[in-house]
């Protein structure tokens, strides 16, 4: 198997303190692989990163016209928001317009990192609820796609007609039988792919037109998602920050464990980072080096330079050193 | 240059979602290699790690004396804390101790990792002070030196008395010549060295005995971190469970990006672990692995676990899978 590519370094004192390695694919509009770094043949886990693809079902089923979802639900569909009052305002709201409630959720509740919301919480001596989960959007698709089913209510089954359904978009994207699945942090199914899988499946997003009914979903999806970076995220926050950055040219996402993906319409290409051992900070720096050598993005936009060339600081707010492109890597 | 070793792999549904690698070496009393993994020449930044090393011209140069401070008030010296009440009350009766206050400390205030302390800070809309740093209890110890040496305020200067004494202290423990320094998150000067001159360090201060100024110095420093273990670090924290866990008989110290040490004082080792990627779980994996090995921790004790085949659980509870030792790594 290929190594993975050195990716990304932290700098202290004039010399390396730490460094990312990881496997990047750029593919066309054909499904052809453009350029890679590292192994593009790496099987990973996408994460979060998929949720479009995972929302292709409840669009092309009919589920969500069905329900009248507006493409900022069809955004937030597609989200690892931060539970602030923006997000969880919104799932609330579409919870009681299928007339479900909170206990219907399978993501399970964590503490919401946006700091307000969570100050909120600590302070009211209020537990969090599962519509803070980062993934409550893409659970309130699910359970739309569910109604739209008549399909019993463990939605994140792997034989539930919502997960085969996803399941079979995801193969069909990224041209690849799935090897396996994982269990998600929110209890949905992760279907593994390639990286190169991945990357085929962005660029399928980005060459999608509305001749057909696929084509009508990743449209939708890649412009809702490029058109409301505050609900695909949250504040100070890169898929956020970067998308807004591009000014809805570009949808890109975030997965845990180091992954990123971005769908670029206007060049038909798609991009996907997976950073070998996890860290979100290398994975920001590596999409938005691509994005810049894309063209999409500017090298000295603040949001850019937050993650690459990022200045570090200590609690004093001195210089400590920086987190730079590896040699080798675009950056 | 050697290749970092593969360390840890995190498990997800049946196959290895990321993997991490780095360096590790053990040496003897005697300042000998007796086992390395990865590069033993690799140059780090041994950042919280050394903190002991640090607190050696505390006891040398017979301030810790003058002062009268105590093996507890050398533990909080030695130690990256939480913040929590303990580790603050300490430091505000030390400074007043010293006829100082927070604002003559140079480390920066961060809000405290402590949940209570954080939450308290929080709910009453109140500022952290410097003394919740981490790293107030280290520089408690600077100020208390430099009260005795006269200097001037600006303790952490590179050229400072108290920062020359470090380096002096640091070099000759570690064997090398430091090639340099970068600066830490506390705003003190951290100097290099490999990750061999770490593990020797350490080994030093296993092998260290009462029969001269440095070794008395060794062994008292060594005897406080093992023996208040809830100073070190804080509540839930590797430091702390895994100290308590080997009853007192060994010392270990976290740093930043990766890095673990550890001092057997009854084997006469010292260790060195620097993840190339700086990612704690797998430093503590690594640690943890090397001390069941050694024959000092249980591999079934509770502390151990949550390390060491540590179960990954999602916001449901349900197992997602584990961070498991690396082939060719102990585990």
């Amino acid at each position: 198997m290929t190594q993975a590519h050195p990716i990304a370094e932290l700098w202290r004192g004039g010399q390396v303190e730490s460094i990312h390695a990881g496997h990047a694919v750029i593919c066309d509009g054909a499904g052809q692989v453009v350029e890679t770094w590292g192994d593009p043949s790496a099987v990973i886990f996408p994460r979060s990163s998929c949720k479009m693809v995972q929302a292709l079902p409840l669009i092309e089923s009919g589920a969500a016209a069905a329900a009248g979802l507006s493409d900022r639900q069809l955004a937030l569909a597609c989200a690892s928001h931060q539970g602030a009052a923006i997000h969880t305002g919104m799932v609330t709201t579409w919870l009681a317009d299928l007339g479900l409630r909170d206990d219907d959720l399978r993501c399970g509740a964590h503490m919401p990192n946006d700091t307000g919301a969570r100050d909120a919480l600590i302070c009211s001596h209020t537990a969090p609820c599962q519509m803070h989960n980062n993934c409550s959007g893409k659970h309130s698709g699910f359970l739309t796609l569910n109604r739209h089913l008549k399909a019993g209510p463990d939605y994140v089954e792997i034989d539930h007609p919502v997960q085969r359904a996803v399941k079979a978009a995801f193969e069909e994207v990224t041209g690849e039988t799935s090897q396996g699945y994982g269990i998600d942090g929110c209890s949905a199914p992760n279907f593994t792919t390639t990286v190169t899988g991945l990357a085929r499946a962005m660029a399928a997003f980005a060459a999608a037109s509305e001749g057909d009914a696929r084509g009508r979903a990743m449209v939708r999806l890649r412009t809702a998602m490029a058109s409301h970076p505050e609900l695909v995220a949250g504040e100070g926050r890169a898929c956020t920050e970067l998308m807004r950055a591009m000014g809805g040219r570009v949808a890109i996402k975030t997965g845990a464990e180091g992954v990123f993906v971005a769908i670029l319409p206007e060049q038909r290409l798609g991009m996907a980072v997976k950073i070998a051992d996890g860290t979100p900070r290398a994975a920001e720096l590596a999409i938005a080096a691509l994005l810049v050598r894309a063209g999409v993005l500017e090298r000295d936009h603040p949001a850019t330079r937050k993650r690459l060339d990022a200045v570090q600081t200590n609690w004093r707010g001195f210089e400590t050193g920086a987190l730079k492109a590896a040699p080798g890597f675009p950056g």
